[in-house]
């Protein structure tokens, strides 16, 4: 099952600034060849489902590794059984009726 | 890896009335031995990452087996590794306070 | 507009205890007279458009105002004109299938 | 106070095919004259509190009107006091690091 997902990680305990983290995260993604477009608010990560929380499971472990106590995470996620759809698709058929 | 989840499941596409489905879930999170509690707006649920993760992806599968073609779901989740800490414990501390 | 909310404020650079932060924002929620419930992963609030977003504004600029210097938090909102719908009913109807 | 929104707006009940009324709330955004950036899975909107929740309530109205009897809405927002921050410093700081 392919999944779309919105992925926003925020490390708790760390002091305000929280850009070294972000990347961090951006780098699991990139190692994990998932498509993906990173956001002033999260990063859109397409892919199979395991392959896709796996990944964001990789996130969570190397933020507390990298010293944060706590993380919260928020997820948007979005299946669809009816027809194949990409993250491109979903913004060119906004953007063509624009 | 212990998790806490807040999962909102929003089948697509079979009109207004979401109960059913949402009781579907319920039914998949209680028999997979996990601790929740259900609210107006979602269920909290804790558990193992693993764990946690195979049961929110049997409740999409389930959904679309329901014949719900597409589904976006909001998923909030925290861990920490400062100390354990479980929902009840959450609630715990701000009503203390109040 | 009658508007079912839930909130989940996080404030950032404070440390990891955030609960005396949740409380100051439990008392501005019922101070404002409305219904709501809280959870282990946010609040549930219900009410009149205007009102139940000046008071997530409040929460915000008391949050700050106790010392936080970033806040992120997530809403999930619900709105519906088909029929009237109160958070005690979205439970209820769950609650009866299961 | 300056507010950061990740905005996601889902109709219920109209049907698989979503993006006639993101387009909506896309105009409406624009015509509030709000900074704003869409991505595969909402929107950013940055501005000052009052304006960008009334343009959500706006989309509210306008996604109803078009025959949505229910509407269930994601939002991330965020503020800080600490400095001033855009939405294009946030993937800036992130990108300069990557």
């Amino acid at each position: 099952m392919k999944v779309m997902v919105d992925l926003c990680v925020i490390p708790i305990g760390v002091g305000v600034s929280l850009s070294e983290y972000i990347v961090a995260c951006q780098k699991i993604i990139r190692e994990a060849g998932l498509t993906h477009e990173m956001h002033a608010y999260g990063t859109n990560v397409e892919g199979e489902w395991d392959e896709v929380f796996a990944t964001v499971k990789r996130c969570h472990e190397a933020v507390h590794a990298m010293g944060a106590p706590r993380i919260t995470t928020t997820i948007k996620l979005g299946t669809r059984v009816d027809r194949p759809q990409t993250l491109a698709d979903k913004v060119a058929s906004v953007q063509s009726k624009l």
